[in-house]
């Protein structure tokens, strides 16, 4: 039962809900709007991310904030990752009850109750969690909640100081600002400095190659200046984490990242597609999609049943990526509209499938409370499995 | 189980989820990012909306597009609505397994899958549905659907069909082209041709009411014709149901809607409080907020837990109205950015508690399992009821 620490609890929810699917299903009798992965693509990019980290000696840590699936989180550890990254204490618990076995919160968390809910877990669940913080009354909380909930052990979670490497939100400045929550961290046996989050999350969109390297050589300067004001002091850094799907190669190249925080990559989306893409890159294919279908038609329209209750447009409107010739226009929460390119592409009649691909992935995903894996192929693939989004709407 | 017909069914979904709040709690003790009714400020909105439909002799069929929720829907019919409107078939389900009596579909459905699930509740269920239609082939496959369910009861389903009054998207062109639908519904004993549907959502978020004023005109001209030809074919019009808040009091006065769909104003959000007001509108309140926290702090800028995960932006960003004197700006999925709007203004110091209101409503409830009613105003009140999102997510 809850109570005044505001401490989560697991709780049965009955509520109407379609069966969205069922395993061994051909791909042309799921419903529509749903999310559909290709589970083919999304194998190989899984693949390519691994072998990218190992080849460079780097950890790599997805962020799940992404697909916010237990499963999924559980896959990329299995093909080496160290662990994952979530935004927020409810994703946390969400994929640790999952069986998610070590969980970064690469945010900060300041607020008692969330950090009582986070400090329960620590002490009960065998799942190992980090988090960031920026100041110097977030690490005093957290401490202060840890040993609430009872926790002894030393070193009971990692503690990573956040710089801002230019974003302009979340982090301290670069340079000699980090000392001091350094050493508050080393008075609390309980936590350990675990080293720097550094993550330029504007960056990433950058269109042109050009612009993204600015941005990162402006990153790595900042991480730079941060580890050498630790060091002076006297502080080891053992580990600087960070990165994004547009950004990658460039935090790795420069030697000053350790560990890779990628996301997208599993999925990719309109709007990551759109940049020039690094030569190191490796070449990350489309595997998330949105099946829709025309329900209504006009002379020069079709309109679809996907709006942007389906998929999330702050980033753009999804492309149709099947059939040819076709764009996408707003159509509301609940429709698109469909429009010929050119004058002699034919417009879908009723009934008929439309794939999409998202504007942005990881919005898209959060509004649905599952996804269904395709393998095969979307032609003439078949469900294999439906991937629940375990945090989905997890936002405290 | 699920089967080749693709019905829906119940089941029971074990998923961590944190208890959002308990009845009795203070506003203060409710965790962040949450969504907060202001129940009194909402219960005036139904209560105005209720009025203005009653003193105008006009039905009130309340859009539950903008709650997805069992419990408003029903509190909207016992101050008098007669039912309400969803968008999507599964929304109809998640509503009418609610306990929702009367339940219009304001869009068309041509899937098989989905008329059949439709058709067995219409079987199976107390509730009383109804659905548009545009095209012969959807009136066609909704009698098939209702004949295999085993619907033998006449007039078991009302059937209005849609015209396009401006919008562009759904609905027949406006004149003649409803009289051969109109026929093939009288067709089916099954089926009651109920009337017209005629919703120009564009209008509804145009800034001034002179444009208001002229897309309303033009509906009801395309209204007028296609009554006319209806009648002229010896075929009457029973109703003509649409409006939105941004344009009833237009639709109202035109002497043609029977029924107005109004949803948005029960909650009102940044978007329709920019429209220039009509003078016989009900000045709504707003009555929902995103309650949201400062978790960093940097020397110009505060961040805040809500982006745009917490509350959509496809129109327009969140507006803070406490404290006085604060901008949002975007700051990504998780985070947002708050800056004093004049060089004075004191900062949010971390933990402290912001209110936002939404930029559009029915797109950021969509993205909550469930809304916190609070009694007694957001400053001092408590909670009174966590009032579930029943259709969150239902776009099938």
């Amino acid at each position: 039962m809850p109570d005044g620490t505001g401490m989560g609890h697991a709780f049965t929810s009955v509520r109407w809900q379609r069966a969205l699917a069922w395993v061994g299903q051909g791909v042309s009798v799921i419903d529509t709007p749903t999310l559909v992965i290709d589970l083919d693509a999304m194998d190989r990019n899984l693949a390519r991310m691994a072998a990218f980290a190992a080849e460079r000696g780097l950890r790599l840590r997805p962020h799940a904030k992404l697909h916010k699936s237990a499963e999924l989180a559980r896959l990329q550890m299995a093909h080496g990752a160290v662990g994952v990254c979530v935004q927020k204490t409810d994703e946390a618990l969400a994929l640790a009850h999952g069986g998610v076995g070590d969980i970064f919160i690469s945010n900060e968390v300041i607020a008692p109750a969330k950090l009582a809910r986070l400090a329960q877990a620590v002490r009960e669940l065998p799942t190992r969690f980090a988090i960031a913080v920026d100041s110097a009354l977030g690490i005093a909380r957290l401490a202060a909640a840890l040993a609430h909930a009872g926790v002894e052990r030393p070193q009971a979670m990692d503690v990573f100081i956040e710089i801002d490497v230019g974003q302009g939100r979340c982090g301290l400045p670069p340079g000699g600002a980090a000392v001091a929550l350094a050493r508050q961290i080393g008075d609390h046996p309980a936590l350990r400095f675990a080293g720097l989050q550094a993550y330029h999350g504007r960056a990433q969109h950058l269109r042109t190659l050009a612009e993204r390297q600015q941005a990162i050589e402006g990153a790595t300067q900042a991480v730079a200046a941060t580890r050498d004001a630790l060091t002076a002091a006297g502080i080891a850094v053992p580990l600087v984490t960070g990165a994004g799907t547009g950004s990658f190669p460039l935090e790795a190249a420069s030697g000053v990242w350790g560990e890779l925080q990628t996301g997208s990559y599993l999925f990719m989306d309109a709007d990551y597609a759109a940049n020039e893409p690094h030569p190191e890159a490796p070449a990350f294919e489309h595997a998330l999609f949105i099946k829709t279908q025309v329900m209504s038609r006009g002379v020069d329209h079709a309109v679809c049943d996907a709006g942007h209750k389906s998929h999330a447009i702050d980033s753009g409107l999804p492309q149709v990526t099947f059939p040819d010739g076709l764009l996408y226009a707003n159509g509301g929460d609940e429709h698109g509209l469909l429009r010929a390119t050119e004058g002699g592409t034919p417009l879908p009649e009723l009934g008929e499938t439309v794939w999409l691909i998202p504007g942005h992935c990881d919005p898209t995903v959060n509004l649905h409370d599952a996804l269904v894996g395709v393998r095969g192929g979307l032609a003439a693939g078949r469900v294999e499995r439906i991937v629940r989004v375990d945090a989905r709407g997890a936002a405290g």
